[in-house]
């Protein structure tokens, strides 16, 4: 099956598991859930759970139920585009081609929605079936650690919005991409290597994995804010310029950044040599989120 | 020691290990956590973390280090209080006598600090030394079922905020209250349970006085709001009735409301009896919590 095929197969897959954990748009309060729903069902490309069930399958091949799990990741994102699009915030009236959850819930309601997400993706996990309370107790810290403060996916959101309109260096760069975007990109790695009870080498191979992915990831994010037009985007296009937001191209110039896509592309395989022919979707992944065009 | 003095012995007991937890305000983003701790250390009455201490005493006597797990339940109050208090929910000024979150912080870091708070509480729960993975999962699981959409804290948040300006009956008071503050009230007494490794039926024994001393606690939130002042409260009085909320009093009157603050109370000790001596502290507790003034 080529990469496409398979990638959409296994959205399919992670989002029949998130229609099971999220609760119907029928289910009191019916408003919240319905809010929750319209975010997380609006067309994602699931990448993070994708990463978290890939790297576990490279470790332990096929994994009944392992969706489940990949699930909280969505979660955690989906809340945090919700937060993110806040008038308050990054204020945005577009995502994936529809009006944001504030725009079509109000903004009391996205914001409770977002806190409703993350409390979810906690609960995901401690009521993972068939998964021993060590590892559960070992994701919900992977998981609360990537995406808190100290350089985790909160940190980085504030040292984004700290960092806007002023001068764009290498370090503000790193400070910001390493934790906005990259920390939950690495968790993903991390928690499916976790979740197959990875050794130790196995763990820091993945882990290394997801720190160049997450750089490739970040950095084709924001050449594509510069390149693409909103309706590509499914989101305001240039809005970084815009806002004066620290981006690589802001840092670096687009062709620089696009070298440095493909040399993170290409350190990120070396690092799934040691596994063989069992990383090879891990393999294709990384192409084509580098090479993707939204 | 009367049960004042201890109970401020309690509180510092709460405060220095929350001073352990949260990132120290020089940490990087200093920001957000100056604000998280802003909101935190403002003289909160900690009565959550105490109920969890005072519920595994109950079963177990002291315990070292207890102090770690009850702070989750101080975080997810504080994130609840400083989002609710934000422009698009119940738009407060002031809160424990100073201005709120987001009016000290911003709106958009107020947002980041909640997010960062709950969190943080799950990732608190993860990392207890000293407490084994089985114990952990549960405790996960009993504090996102009580903060989350369904029959807990955000759903009942979400009634408060759909029942402004309806009819306030009795069905829909019910529906607003043993969510909002009551299922984490009774949360804070089942995880002290849960932590303390109690059995079946004392389980349930302090799941009922949680649900009762719940009820109680909210009906006397209502009855202040109505009665005591705004320098008493330090928070802005008389906001119940100015947003048409749908509380003890409108529904019942004030007279009635004492009664039934006074009949929770009641039903509260009666599932204390079981204990006998073990059970005095709660039962303190409770004495306090239905006849406090703030």
């Amino acid at each position: 099956m080529n990469i496409r095929d398979y990638l959409h197969e296994q959205q399919k897959l992670v989002d029949a598991a998130l229609g099971r954990w999220v609760p119907p748009a029928s289910t009191p309060p019916e408003n919240i859930h319905s809010a929750m729903r319209y975010s997380l069902f609006a067309g994602g490309k699931r990448i993070r759970p994708v990463l978290f069930m890939e790297a576990a399958r490279t470790i332990r091949g096929e994994i009944a139920g392992i969706e489940d799990a990949a699930c909280s990741l969505e979660l955690i994102h989906t809340y945090s585009l919700i937060h993110d699009d806040l008038p308050a915030l990054d204020n945005d009236d577009l995502r994936r081609g529809r009006p944001t959850c504030h725009k079509q819930y109000g903004e009391a309601m996205a914001i409770l929605a977002g806190d409703a997400l993350l409390t979810l993706a906690f609960q995901v996990l401690a009521q993972l079936p068939d998964v021993d309370a060590l590892r559960k107790a070992r994701l919900v810290e992977e998981l609360a650690v990537a995406s808190g403060t100290v350089g985790g996916m909160i940190g980085g959101q504030v040292n984004d919005l700290e960092g806007e309109g002023r001068e764009p260096t290498p370090v503000l760069l790193e400070s910001i991409h390493r934790a906005k975007t990259g920390a939950l990109l690495r968790a993903s790695l991390r928690m499916g290597a976790i979740y197959a009870q990875a050794d130790r080498d196995q763990l820091a191979a993945l882990t290394c994995f997801g720190e160049h992915i997450g750089l490739a990831f970040q950095i084709v994010d924001d050449l594509l804010d510069v390149e693409e037009s909103s309706a590509t985007l499914g989101k305001t296009a240039g809005k970084d310029a815009q806002q004066h937001k620290v981006t690589f191209p802001a840092v670096y110039g687009v062709a620089r950044s696009h070298e440095m896509a493909e040399e993170q592309r290409r350190r990120a395989l070396e690092t799934l040599e040691r596994f063989g022919s069992s990383g090879g979707r891990l393999r294709e992944l990384a192409d084509l989120i580098v090479h993707r065009r939204a």
